[in-house]
């Protein structure tokens, strides 16, 4: 609610207020990279804001996972509901989202809303979903089941929503790449046929038999499926054995077959998805360099008066702007990117400065108040004794990190060996005691709101982890619950995860692996809505196909998982009935499982013993694994090599050179190493005995960094090496140039920008 | 014998021709990017070109193929020999390397001889070798049996002799990758550990069982063995089962594992072996870009005479220059590399010209020596007839190819249709009679000696094909032996192959595929070293284990592969007894199963059941699968890369230009439609009516064009790219100084070479 209060008491102002909070929301739709163009009435403008704000945002995720979590509830349910519950439910969501689409619209001019096939979609999916739930309501009124077909369109709610920007890019990414996959697999094909035709050839006429006593090779629809599963590897020696055993030399056309269809092949599969996957990436990041830079040129525009042979920004103007776009910023900060901005102190800000002003917004600056430890305010000859600072100076010693990397592995071990030995769960209480005494001392020493303020939040995770340890533990031995001891359990080994922070050399992996983890949620969405479709498919084909019953209930019945057909089968005997496609959870293990790849054929063939699952299950192995997994091992290897070029950005190095001028600054190495109150008091009196600057009064006792200097997606950094190829004056192309930018059209305009690869 | 009598006429010639020899052998050594200098004097010239001479370097490969053979014959032999003969033939083998070894001391300068590691390592395993023979022959004498151990050091022969640069190279490439992997391979135990240590506390005391009846989790070192198998991915649901049957939560610790474990950090591996990769490859390449234009300028220097101001290289000495490097070249071709050179004819060769010498001699230049039909000379009245016209216009037309290529797809439908079928194998005699219609109806159309020398070999290839096919048919048919009709049936279908070529979209991923198959048979060689390494050890180790009988064989005894322990086994029962260390081309294969990772870990646990077998297959794993593969899979995603980033070399474009401004030559398109001798002749009319110049005279009636456009490796794409920016007068950095290059003074230094990614 907070934009919309602000935009009525402006909206009194007149004009000039209208034409900031215009440009405010030029500014804050090219910070966040949106591109959704709107009218410029200040009804428009207050409903945009509404339409941004997070409590709409927030409903609508609500929505979207209300909708995708009805398949719990449908048949074959996990937690069966009656279907008017379900359909209502459904029926609610649809409106939500109806309304939802309907204030877009509101924001959007026409043209482009009737364009965008965003909208379309939504659109034709809620039409169709409510013919389903008619169709599917009367013909269960008069008690003939038929195919709630409907619901393996639900991700296209999740998907075409402006919010899931990520999830269309890599959608976008993977529809890009389908042409040159789809020679690459045509060529795939052909090889695995051709060498079908040799199998059938070779091995056809041998009479040869499988381990089951099946004819070997003898069906040439068959050899081309156990040659696609080898090419997953699922069968590999197993499928050869056969031959192997009758002939020596038969092992060389498996041989053979593997090196090109597995390595050859599945590499070249990567590559091709890796090309795309750049290509692309880089052309949907400059579009939005591109976007971003004609969004602050239109703010500007708004905003500009003249001054002398210049236009420029006013300071007043450029202050309630900021404040518009990022209220929660402090004022300090706030006159930090002043300073940044207004370099010559001239009271406005030229239209260079002004362009960054997106970026500015963007990098978190920490603001750390310095102050004393409570302690010693409070009684400040004790802390202040020799023997409290013994203890300080003993906690700040390396020695002390290190004493305590030991004491954790040492509780390693003991966790290793066994529990019930009483002398071992008393040691468990000594280590749990250690560790307490460990964040008292430290608290002791530090001032707390610096010591949970530093970077990597470390010594945050630290306290959540115990803190949560704690608890459990306490509510374990309260109710005696398993699961809860479960958590416990977990919790305490969580806490060797410190040690791998404290060793240098694993940092650059570790940073990387956690800057990448935000993109790896939206992987974790990709997967989500292609896992939902295939296991709504899965659930209507091959429901209630075998049954699980309880592991240790060994009647004949429950060895063959309820159905008889698979007496002796690799799949009963593995105990593999929980593999099922008879509610939605265990579909999705089953999904994950064949993602995994092994064993695949098993859990597939004796589900269901038909055709129809084989290209089911060939139709999954494509798009998983040889799109969404190629994609995302494609994405982690760009992460790192793009970690491996790390630079530091324009902006962020401004910022810090101000920071620095301004002496307010505190070198992230001194901040690792635990020495902050003492260099924060050498730097505290310097700056002090400074010139009294009205400006710099507002800044003293309080100290910035970057938050987050390594922190950075592989986007954030491609975008900024794209940036600083923008000319500062270049007005870029128009909108709609932008808009349809190809990535044909990449590489003869920006030869250099290959750099970044 | 070449060079050498070459040499022994020219030594008669005086101080000039020995010049001469000198200039040759650099420019031939930058040909082949060597880098053995050496000494000046007329001997050690002579002892140098014999030492390079191709009789020399087959004589060493035959005794390193023999050596490494020797495996086959020694205990456990797959063909068993006494152990006499295969120590004499193995002294036999020492003897010729270090014959080999001395010839090149007496070719090297002292200093670089001992300073490389190349020749001590040589010396050293001869050393060795010896004295684990006569330690093991001697104990053998008295009955003692004993270890072999210098055997698994055989390799190094073959990858320490001067030849196997692209081994070593490869080798150098994991040494320097070594670091990085370590610690990320580190960090992965690490969380292989703690999964461990989470996997002890939760299932640990559950009591469960596996589906063996064995106890679950229950302790450590086993779990990260498990742990360990999961992540190759082969024991994926199986080793769930257990947890998630017995509660539906526990799967979520088995899918965030796989998640961490198997995708982010084999990703995480991957990515780090191919930056390496890249990094070294350029590295190594940009060595040899400079040491290349360092013994150009070396070999300039020595024929360089003064005219005018600037110092040249004479026509007649150019002349003999590269008859003596390139013997085999036509005068034709050589005439045309001059005119390249010497651009406007003024009888001499500048340095810059001079400088492109041996990359000149590189490019392969096919002559093509147009002539009419021998059938059209032979009778011309017959031949130009209209009937005989119709059918050549006929066989050029492109319905000919498509109809034919309907052809090929019936017959593969007939293939995969049921042989008994008497219509069907009647079938199969209709189609051999219309491929055998085909190619005489093209060798009527075509000249024979155009038609065979098309690029892309696939006329060559096809007919290889058919020819061999005849050939072995009726060979099948005479002796009626299996091997035979199974060589017969592989041929048939390779003819299918054809289709693959007639389809324009496949020919960029053929193409690409062909050209690194010469670098695919570098890492055969790679392969060949670690699996024999390994494979010693394992026969040492492991061998006798299992027995293999007759598969039809089944008493108890052969179903439990020859060993009680294995009964009830998932070996046993899966007939996996083949899969033994018994010799050394079943230990090749058991490695080949290995690599392919599936069932590794039945394969292992059940032929050994011991700790140190774990440890060895770990090994195994790191080395091939994490390292070896990794690097095939980066060097084809490279290859894939530099293919769609494709441009012309400089020097080709050269060559290009001249065959074109000279009016000889025939575009590539037009040889591929078959076109040729229409085109040819209309050509051939606008060339001869030209000036009749002397020169051009010699190239009249003959037609060039570059043989191998499309097909360059990676190598010689990223040399060419890299060379372009080594400005032709620029003298490079001091020989020293190439030699030490690191990976690291790459990018400072060089910039744009990043461009090539």
């Amino acid at each position: 609610m907070f934009f919309f209060e602000i935009e009525r008491e402006s909206a009194s102002g007149g004009g000039e207020d209208q034409n900031l909070l215009l440009a405010a929301a030029y500014v804050s739709d090219a910070q966040y990279n949106r591109n959704v163009p709107f009218e410029t009435s200040p009804r428009a403008i207050r409903l945009y804001y509404f339409y941004n704000h997070w409590t709409m945002q927030v409903a609508i995720y609500f929505f979207i996972c209300v909708d995708l979590s009805l398949a719990l509830f449908e048949e074959p349910a996990l937690f069966p509901l009656p279907f008017l519950a379900t359909s209502l439910a459904e029926v609610l969501c649809l409106t939500a989202f109806f309304g939802r689409l309907v204030h877009f619209a509101k924001v959007t001019p026409q043209m482009v809303f009737w364009k965008d096939m965003k909208n379309i979609c939504i659109m034709v999916t809620i039409v169709l979903t409510l013919i389903d739930l008619i169709i599917y309501g009367s013909l269960e009124a008069v008690n003939v089941h038929s195919v709630r077909w409907s619901r393996a369109l639900r991700p296209v709610f999740l998907i075409n929503f402006p919010e899931s920007r990520q999830i269309r890019r890599t959608f976008r990414s993977i529809r890009n790449t389908l042409p040159d996959i789809l020679y690459v697999f045509l060529l795939f094909m052909f090889s695995v046929l051709i060498f079908s035709l040799m199998a059938l050839k070779l091995f056809g006429d041998r009479g040869l038999k499988t381990v089951e006593g099946l004819p070997y090779f003898t069906n040439i629809l068959d050899i081309v499926f156990e040659l696609y599963v080898l090419v997953t590897t699922a069968n590999s020696p197993d499928v050869m054995m056969p031959a192997y055993n009758f002939n020596w030399w038969y092992c060389l056309y498996f041989i053979t077959y593997t090196i090109i269809n597995t390595y050859i092949f599945m590499s070249v599969f990567l590559a091709v998805v890796y090309n795309n996957y750049r290509k692309h990436l880089k052309n949907e990041i400059r579009k939005l360099a591109y976007l971003k830079r004609h969004k602050m040129i239109e703010a500007f525009n708004i905003l500009k008066v003249k001054v002398g042979t210049e236009f420029v920004v006013t300071e007043a103007q450029w202050r309630r702007l900021a404040k518009v776009v990022a209220p929660h910023i402090s004022s300090p900060h706030l006159e930090l990117l002043l300073r940044i901005s207004d370099e010559g102190q001239k009271g406005h800000v030229d239209k260079v400065s002004f362009l960054r002003l997106a970026d500015l917004l963007n990098i978190q600056v920490v603001t750390i108040n310095i102050r004393r430890h409570p302690l010693e305010d409070w009684m400040p000859r004790v802390y202040r004794s020799s023997a409290s600072l013994l203890v300080q100076r003993m906690v700040r010693h390396r020695i002390f990190v290190w004493v305590y990397d030991v004491i954790i592995l040492i509780n390693a071990i003991f966790i290793a060996l066994d529990e019930r030995n009483p002398f071992i769960s008393y040691a468990e209480w000594l280590f749990l005691s250690l560790y307490i005494i460990e964040i008292l001392l430290k608290l002791y020493t530090y001032e707390p709101r610096a010591y949970f303020g530093r970077r990597q939040g470390t010594h945050k995770m630290e306290c959540y982890v115990m803190v949560g340890f704690l608890f459990f533990f306490f509510l374990a031995r309260k109710y005696n619950s398993q699961q809860i001891l479960d958590i416990v359990l977990i919790l305490r080994i969580l806490r060797l995860l410190r040690i791998i922070v404290s060793i240098q050399r694993f940092r650059v992996i570790v940073t990387t692996l956690i800057n990448i983890g935000p993109t790896i949620l939206t992987f974790g969405g990709l997967v989500l809505v292609v896992y939902y479709v295939f296991a709504i498919i899965g659930m209507e084909a091959f429901h209630g196909k075998v049954r699980f019953s309880d592991p240790n209930f060994t009647s004949p019945d429950a060895l063959v998982c309820g159905n008889p057909a698979l007496k002796d089968s690799a799949f009963a005997r593995d105990r593999y009935c929980k593999n099922n496609f008879n509610d939605l959870a265990s579909s999705f293990i089953v999904l994950m499982e064949l993602t995994v790849v092994n064993q695949w054929h098993n859990i597939l063939s004796e589900t269901v013993h038909s055709q129809a699952a084989k290209l089911y299950f060939i139709g999954f192995h494509i798009v998983v694994v040889i799109l969404i997994v190629n994609i995302f091992i494609a994405f982690i290897l760009e992460a790192f090599f793009v970690a491996y070029s790390l630079e530091k950005s324009e902006v962020e190095t401004a910022i810090e050179k101000k920071i620095q001028e301004l002496g307010v600054g505190i070198q992230e190495e001194e901040m690792q190493d635990g020495m902050l109150v003492d260099n924060v008091d050498a730097k505290d009196s310097g700056f002090s005995g400074d010139d009294g600057d009205n400006k710099r009064k507002d800044l003293k006792g309080l100290y910035f960094r970057i938050a987050s200097k390594k922190y950075r997606t592989v986007d954030a950094l491609l975008q900024q090496m794209f940036e600083s190829e923008i000319a500062p004056e270049e007005e870029g192309p128009s909108l709609d140039e932008i808009l349809n930018f190809s990535p044909g059209d990449l590489y003869p305009k920006n030869p250099n920008f290959e750099n970044s690869a």
